[in-house]
C-alpha cells in the first residue's frame, strides 16, 4: 500500500521506517524538513508540501497523520481536504481527543472523505518493531486497511474496537490505566526507599518481573531505569502530562463514573509540576491562624 | 534437601507439589487431615502432628511455615521452638507483617533457632509451576538454603533481598503495588463499560496485552476473566482484602510518604464492603440542612 505520512516526530519517524520495512511506499512529509532529509536516507521518499505530498499518491489516498493533538491536527486536516478527492482516506495516528475525531469524522463525511482512529501504543520501540493498535473506523474501511495495521502491529496487537472514535477512546482509558499503575509503581518504590532496608531497587525490579503479580513491560521498563541510575539520582520528580489522563478524568467525571486513582494520578503529576504549591501556602497558614504552627518563611 | 511443610491451603499445597517435584523430600503437616491425606496420594510423607513432624527431619531441621499470618504464626512458632534444636531453621514463607518477623527473628535468635522470611508472589499457578521470591535472611542461611530457593522459584524469580524482614517488606509493597495497579484497570475497565461505545472488553484486554504499554499478568488476568464472563455480570465487585495493602499504606504513613493511589486503592476495597456508608449518610443529611436537597429515605 502507498501511505502519506504526515508528521516525522518520535512517533511517526519510526512507524514510517516499520511500514516501510513491512513493503509499503511511504511517501513523508515533516514541517521541518531536516526530518524529511534524514528519513530520505532510509530509502523513503521524502516531500516537501502538502500538494507533493498528495500529487504522489494513488486514489484513493490514505494518508497517515501523525502531529500533535488539537489545533496541528485540526490545520493539517484543513489543508488535506482542499486538496484529496472523495474516497480519499485520512488516519490520525496521534492521541487525539476523541471528541474531536467524533467532530472531524462527520466534517469529512461531509466532503465525502473517509477518516480512521488509531490509538499506537507501545512506544518507539514499538512503533518501529510492532505496535499495538486500536482502531475506530467503518468497517470497510477498516477491512480496506486491515492489512497495514496488521503489518505495523506486533501480532496479535491490532484492534478494530468498533465505530469512529472508538479507536481514540480506548487508547484515551489505557493512558489512563497507564498513569494509575506508574503511580502505584512510583509510590511502591518510595516506600521502598524510604524505608529501613537497604535495597538494590534494579534487583527488586528484575525478582518482581519473574513470576511476580505486577510483572510486565512497565516493570521491565523500572528494572531498565534503575539499571542505568540505581538511585535515580540524576533524575527529577517532576511528570508532565500530554493530556490523555486529563481526558480520562474529564469522561469519568462526565460519565459518573469514580475513578479515585487515576484522578490522582494526574493530580500528583500537576503537584509535582509546581515548586510550591498555593494550596499548601493557605493551610499552613490556617494551621496558623488557628493554631499558633509556626510556617516556613519566604 | 528434606523440608517439613506446614499449612497445606492454597499456596501452601502447590509448594509442596513443587518442592517434591523437585526432587526435595516434603514431609507435610495441616491442621485438618484432609489435606494431608490428599497430598499423601501425591507421593509425599503425611503426618498428623508437629511432634511427628519434627521427628521425621534430620539436623539441622529446615521447617517451612504456611498459615495465615498473625496468630496462628506465632502460635506455631512457639509449637515448634519447644521441639526443635539449636540450628534448626523456621521459614515463615506466608504473608507475614515484617514488624512481626523482625520480632520472631529476635525471639528465636535467643533461642538459637534460625529465622528466614519469604515473600511469595505468583498465585496458585507460581507456587505450584515457580515462583517469585523474596527473601529476608542471614546470607550463611540465605547460602544454605539457596537451592531450594533456586528449584521452587521461576528462572531469575529469587531474591535475596537483604536482612531479615526484607523479604516480607518487600511482599508487602508489591501487593500495595498490586492494589494500585489493579484499581487502575478496574477503573478504567468502569469508563469503558459506561461509555458511548460497544467495546468487546475480553478484546480490548487482548490487544492491550499484544504490544501496549500496560501488557503485563495483571492485563491477561483481566482478559481471562472477560473470557469467562464477558460482562463479569456473575461477579459482584465487593474486594476484600488480607492486611498486606493496609500494611503499606500503613508504612507510607509511618514514613511520610505520600502514597495517594495505594492508600485510594485499599479505601476502595472498604467502600465495596459495605452496603450503604455512613459518611454518605451524614453528607446527604447536611445537604439537606443546608440546601434543602432531598435524601433517600431507608
Amino acid at each position: 500500500m502507498k501511505i502519506g505520512l504526515i508528521g516525522l516526530g518520535k512517533m511517526g519517524y519510526q512507524l514510517a521506517l516499520n511500514m516501510h520495512e513491512h513493503g509499503h511506499e511511504v511517501v513523508a512529509f515533516n514541517r521541518s524538513p531536516e526530518k524529511t532529509k534524514e528519513i530520505e536516507k532510509e530509502g523513503i521518499q521524502g516531500v516537501y508540501s502538502i500538494a507533493e505530498l498528495v500529487e504522489n499518491l494513488p486514489q484513493p489516498r490514505v494518508v497517515w497523520i501523525m502531529v500533535p493533538a488539537g489545533k496541528p491536527v485540526d490545520d493539517m486536516i484543513a489543508q488535506l481536504t482542499d486538496l484529496l478527492d472523495p474516497k480519499d482516506i485520512i488516519i490520525d495516528g496521534g492521541n487525539s481527543f476523541y471528541k474531536d475525531t467524533l467532530r472531524r469524522y462527520q466534517e469529512l463525511k461531509e466532503k465525502n472523505l473517509d477518516f480512521v482512529d488509531v490509538g499506537t501504543s507501545g512506544g518507539i520501540e514499538g512503533a518501529r518493531y510492532g505496535a499495538c493498535t486500536m482502531i475506530g473506523a467503518e468497517e470497510k474501511i477498516f477491512t480496506y486497511l486491515e492489512p497495514l495495521f496488521k503489518d505495523i502491529s506486533i501480532e496479535n496487537g491490532y484492534l478494530h474496537t468498533g465505530a469512529n472514535g472508538s479507536g481514540h477512546y480506548v487508547k484515551m482509558v489505557h493512558n489512563g490505566i497507564e498513569y494509575g499503575m506508574m503511580q502505584a509503581i512510583g509510590e511502591g518504590f518510595e516506600i521502598l526507599e524510604k524505608s529501613q532496608f537497604d535495597l538494590d531497587f534494579e534487583k527488586v525490579a528484575k525478582v518482581w518481573n519473574h513470576g511476580s503479580v505486577i510483572r510486565g513491560w512497565l516493570m521491565e521498563l523500572t528494572q531498565s531505569a534503575f539499571s542505568k541510575d540505581e538511585n535515580l539520582e540524576g533524575i527529577r520528580g517532576i511528570i508532565r502530562s500530554s493530556g490523555e489522563g486529563l481526558w480520562t478524568v474529564q469522561e469519568a467525571l462526565e460519565l459518573g463514573v469514580p475513578a479515585p486513582v487515576i484522578a490522582q494520578s494526574l493530580f500528583v503529576r500537576y503537584r509535582s509540576e509546581q515548586e510550591d504549591s498555593f494550596s499548601g501556602k493557605v493551610v499552613a497558614a490556617l494551621r496558623n491562624e488557628f493554631g499558633g504552627h509556626g510556617f516556613e518563611k519566604r
